[in-house]
C-alpha cells in the first residue's frame, strides 16, 4: 500500500481498513513510505493492527507522501516491479489523486498487479460520485464563512474567501451554498468582473451592507480587463498566497468602492481530523479496495456510487475530470436574492 | 409550505431555499405554522425575503412543528383545502418523515396538490439515498465518542453511547463506524448479549482495556436472557432516559465485571447548526421542491439519487422503510480485530 | 509523577510540559501508572521527549488513573517511599483533585517530597483561581445548550440539561450563562420546585414558549415537597443516569403542563481534546510544578493567581472546597428577564 | 451604549447583558450606531428586551461598528453631549479598545458621564487581567494549528501561521503554546532569523522533519539581515496580506533548503461564535458597566482581576498596553526539546 501527493482527511481510515481487512483475511499486508519514493527505494514499514491503532481520527498519512513518478525515470516501473517481489506481494494498493492513479493504471498495462483507491481534496475525480476529504475541506470552509459573516455584516465590508480547487469549483460551489454567499466563482465558468461588481452593488442597493465572494484558487475572468491571475501552486498543487483571492480583494475593492478584504484559507482545508462523514467513506474505500486485492480483481478502482461501494475500472476512473455541470451551477444562480 | 414531526437540522435551509426560489420566479410563498395544526387551525405567517434571511445556519424550524395529523379528524382533509383556498395557494409543499408525508401521500390521493420534501435524522425514509439532518447527527454522535475514547482508555472502561434510531441503524452504523467503535448494536440485528460481552471479553484479553459499544435505541436482544426492553419513546418518537443503552450498561457491567458506563445522546443529535453537507442537500431539496411545485409537478417528492436530485412518486417514497442491508451490516463485522 | 482521580481534559498537556522542563535541566523523570497504584506496586514506565510527542491535544492522561489511596492500607506509605528509593527519585509531583492532593499532603506531612498540581474538572480546588479541564467541560455543555436551544423553540418544550458538579456549580453557572439558560440550579443554593415552575410559567406567560434550565448532579431541592435525590456517582464521582436530571423532568413535566425533556451529558464532558484555554493553564502549572520540584520547594502546589502561576502550600490547597460565592450566585439572577 | 473599533466575539453579549441589567433596574437604553458615528450624527436604535433576543451565541455587534473618533473634529465632544441630552440620558457605556476608550476618558475628563468597557481582541489592553474575544481567536488559531500539524507531519514541512497581534504577542503565544508550536515569534522580543532557522535545522537534525512556527502579525526581525517588513494593517489594524508570515516563508525556505508554507488566518480570528469562556467574561463585563452606569460611578471601566469584576479608573486603563513579560517569553523557551 502507498498514499501519493498532497494529503487528505480520511487516508489513515483507509489505511486502517485495509489494514484490518487483511487481518481478517489472514493476508499480510505493508506499507512504503512517502508514495511512489516507497517502491523506487525500497523505503517500506510493517503494517500490523498495532501500528493502526487510534489513526481513524488523525488527518494526514502515516505513510508519509511525496509527488515521485514512477514514469519521470526510465527503470520506473522495473524498480516497483522488484519492490513487490523483494517482499513477496501479489500486488499494491494505491491511495492517491490524478497523477497517483494515472501511474497506478500505466503500471497495470505494464502487467503489474493494481488496486486503486481515488483521492482528492478538490473531488474532481472521475469514476466515483464523491472522494474523501472533500467533505472535510468544505466543513472547515464553510465554518470560515460562518465566522467571516459576522465580521462582514459589523463593519459593512465585502468579505472574498479563497478555497482550493484548480480544475474544478466543488469547494466552492458547496462551502458557498452551506455559508450563504453572495457570489461564487468557480473555475468552469470565467467571470466577468463588471458583473460581479454590479452584483455586490445591487445587494448594496437593496440596503445589505455587507458581502460574502467565495472564490475557487483556479477561477478565472473572462475577459481582459483584468489580468488573468490564475492561483500560484506548489509542487503538490497547494495554492499559494498571491492567487486569485487577493487579486479580487484589490480590483473590487477599487471598482466598488466597498472595504473588500480577502482570506486565503490555504492548507488548513487538508488537514486535521475527517468529519464523520469522510471516515466512513474512506473506510468503506479501503475495506472494498482490499477485498478487490485478495479477490485479485486487479486494475480496479474503488468508488462511490449513490449508496453503494463499486469496484470500476482504474483506466476509465482516470480518464477525464470531473466538474461542475451547467446545472450544478443553476443552483447558485436560483438562490439569488 | 410546512415541517411536520421532530425537528431536523437543516429545515430553515429547505424553507429559504424555497423563499428564493418562489421569488426568483415571482411567486408567492406562506408558512403554516407548527406542521399539519398550521393549515387546519388556519395559521400562517409571510415568508419573505426578510424572513429568512440568517437561518440557514441555525437548527430547528423557524414555523415550528408538531405531530398534528389531519387524517386523525374527520373534517382535516376539507380544512387543509379551504386554508389553501383561502389563500389562494396553487398547492403545498410538506417537509417532513414517514408521518407527514405519508399524509401528504393521502391528501394528494384526495385530489390536493402537494410537493413533498423528506425529512428524517433517522436517514430510513425510502426513495432517497440520505436524508438531510442525518449527517449532522451522526456529526454529533462520533464528536461525543471521539471524547468517550479519551475517557474510556484512561479508566479501563466500557463506554456504551445510545443514539437515535427507531427502525434504523444508520446513526448507530455511521458513527460507530467513523468513532472507531468496538460493538455496534442496530435494530436490524437482534443482538446476543452473550456474544456481546465475549467479543468484549476476547478484546481485553488481546490487551486492550476498553471499549466503545454504540447502541440505536431501538436495537433489542434476539432472546429472552435479558428483557427485551426497546427505548421509551416520546410522541414525537424521541428517545427517553432510561432505554436499551442503561440497560446494557448494567448487563454489560454485571456479566464482564468490567466498570461499564452509558451516555445517552438525545436531543443534543437533532438540535444546532447543520454540517456543511446537510445544509447543501436541504438547499438542494429545497429548491427542486419549489421548481416542481412552480412546474405543476404535483405528488412527487424530492430525492438525493447519486449525485443528483430528481423528483420522484410520493407515494412511492413512503412505501418501504430503508434499513441496514446485509452488506452494509457486513462492514462493522469485516472492521473487527 | 503520577495522575490520580477522574481523568479531565489537559492531564497530557502537564505531564508533557513537565517532561520538557526536566528535560531542559537535565533531569530525569518517569511515571507511575494508574494513579496511587503506581508508586505502591511499584508500576512505572519511562516518560522520554519521545514518549510525550503528540500528547498535548489529547484528552485522558497515558499514565492512566485510578482512586487508589496509599492512605487507605497500612503499608502505603511505606510502599511510596520505598518506590521513590527504587528508582533513586528526588520527590514525586502528584497531579490530582481533592483526594489525590489530600494524600500528597499527608505524605508531605509524613517526610515524603512531593509536589502538588491541582486538577478536577468541578473547579471547585481551594488555593488556585481556576483549575485545567472546567474550561474545556464548560465549552462542551455550552455547546449541547445551543444545539437545545433550537429543539426547544422549534416544538415549545422545556430542555433540561444535567452537568458534573457534586458540591459546586460552576460549571452549571459558566455554561448557564454562556448558553443562556432561564434557571440554573446548583448545590450551593437549594432550590424550591414551585418557585422553578412559577418562574418558567412566568416565561411562558410572556409568550416565551421554550425554556433551558441547567442543573448541576448535586443541586438539590430545599424542602420536602419534592424527595430528596442527589446524583448516584460512580467511585471515581461520575454522574449515573438517572440522578436531578431525569427526576426534574418528572416534576416539572407534571407540575408545568409543559413537555419537558432532561438530557443527562455525563462522561462527554471530561473526555476529548482539551481547549486552548485548557492546553495553555496545563502547560504553565506543569512547568511550574516541574521547577518547584528541580528547587527541592516541596509540599507546594502550583496554582493560577490571576494571570501568574505561583507555588502555595500544599495543606492550604486543600484545606476548603472553592464553591460559588454569593456574588457568583447574583449573576444569574441579574440576567433574568 | 456603543461599540467602537474592530469587533470582537463578545460584543453582542456585553449588550445582551448591559440590556437586561437595565430591565432588572428598570432604566432605559438605547444604542448608538456604528461607535461614535451613533452620537454625532445622532443615530440610535432602541434596545429592548426583544431586540437582545439570541444575540448571545452570535459574533460580531448588532450595533455596528466604526473608527470615527469624536476628537478628531472640533465639534466632536459637542455633538456627543447634545446626543445624550437629546435622548435625556444619565450617560454613555462605551465599548471597545484603545481608541474608544481614549476618547472615552478623554470624555469624561471634559464632564461627560462615561463608563467603559475593555475590548480587544489582542488582550493588551491595561487595566485587566483579560479581555473577551481573545479566547476565541486563541481557539480559533489554535484548532487551525491541529490542522497544519498533520499536513506538516505528511509533507516534511514547515508550516507558517501568522495570527493577530499588532504590538502584543498573546495571541500567538497563548495558540503557539496551546497548539505545541516549535517557533514563537511575537512584537516584544525582536527575532533573528540566522537564530530561527539555526533552531528549525537542529529539529530537522534531530529527525523531526516538520516543525510550526506562530508569528504575530506584528513580529519584527532585530538586524538588517531582512528587510524589516511589519503587518500591513487595514484602518480597524486588522492584518493584510502580504506581512510577515509570507516574508518568513520566502526567508526560511531559501535559507533552510525545506518547503516552507505560510497561512494568514486573519478575519476568521475575530468572527463567529465566542467560546463559552468569552460569553461569561462579556456577560459580566456587561454586568458590572450597567451596575456602575446606575449607580453613578462615571469615569470607571469594568475589569477582570483574578476571579472577580472590578470597576477601575478609566484613565488608568488606558494608561499603557499590556504586553507579554519576560517570565511570559521564557515560558516558550522553557518547552523547547
Amino acid at each position: 500500500m502507498l498514499t501519493g501527493g498532497g494529503d487528505c482527511p480520511g487516508l489513515n481510515a483507509v489505511i486502517r481498513a485495509v489494514v484490518r481487512r487483511a487481518h481478517g483475511y489472514g493476508d499480510g499486508v505493508i506499507g512504503f513510505r512517502d508514495g511512489w519514493r516507497g517502491p523506487i527505494e525500497n523505503d517500506v514499514e510493517a503494517l500490523t493492527l498495532e501500528a493502526v491503532r487510534g489513526i481513524l481520527p488523525q488527518g494526514g498519512t502515516i505513510l508519509g507522501s511525496s509527488r515521485t513518478n514512477p514514469f519521470k525515470r526510465d527503470d520506473g516501473v522495473d524498480l516497483v516491479r522488484r519492490a513487490l517481489e523483494a517482499h513477496s506481494l501479489d500486488g499494491l494498493i494505491a491511495i492517491g489523486g490524478e497523477d497517483t492513479l494515472g501511474a497506478a493504471a500505466k503500471l497495470f498495462d505494464a502487467g503489474v498487479n493494481v488496486v486503486g483507491v481515488p483521492k482528492t481534496i478538490d473531488n474532481d475525480l472521475g469514476g466515483t460520485d464523491m472522494t474523501f476529504g472533500f467533505d472535510t475541506a468544505v466543513q472547515v470552509a464553510t465554518e470560515a464563512i460562518d465566522r467571516l459573516h459576522t465580521t462582514a455584516e459589523s463593519h459593512n465590508r465585502i468579505m472574498i474567501l479563497e478555497v482550493m480547487g484548480r480544475h474544478a469549483g466543488w469547494i466552492a460551489m458547496h462551502s458557498g451554498l452551506a455559508g450563504g454567499a453572495d457570489v461564487i466563482l468557480v473555475p468552469e465558468r470565467p467571470f466577468d468582473i463588471d458583473e460581479v461588481c454590479a452584483r455586490l452593488e445591487r445587494r448594496f442597493a437593496r440596503g445589505r451592507h455587507f458581502a460574502i465572494v467565495v472564490v475557487s484558487e483556479g477561477a478565472l475572468p473572462s475577459g481582459g480587463d483584468i489580468e488573468a491571475v490564475g492561483a500560484q501552486t506548489d509542487e503538490f498543487g497547494h495554492a499559494r498566497l498571491g492567487g486569485i483571492g487577493p487579486r479580487l480583494e484589490q480590483e473590487i475593492g477599487q471598482r466598488t468602492g466597498y472595504e473588500t478584504r480577502a482570506t486565503v484559507l490555504g492548507h488548513i482545508q487538508r488537514g486535521g481530523t475527517p468529519t464523520a462523514f469522510d471516515r466512513v467513506l474512506a473506510t468503506r474505500l479501503g475495506l472494498a479496495a482490499m477485498e478487490a486485492a485478495h479477490d485479485g480483481r486487479w486494475g480496479t478502482m474503488a468508488s462511490l456510487r449513490s449508496t453503494r461501494i463499486e469496484m470500476v475500472a482504474l483506466a476509465d476512473a482516470v480518464a477525464q475530470l470531473r466538474v461542475l455541470s451547467d446545472e450544478d451551477l443553476r443552483i447558485a444562480d436560483a438562490l439569488l436574492e
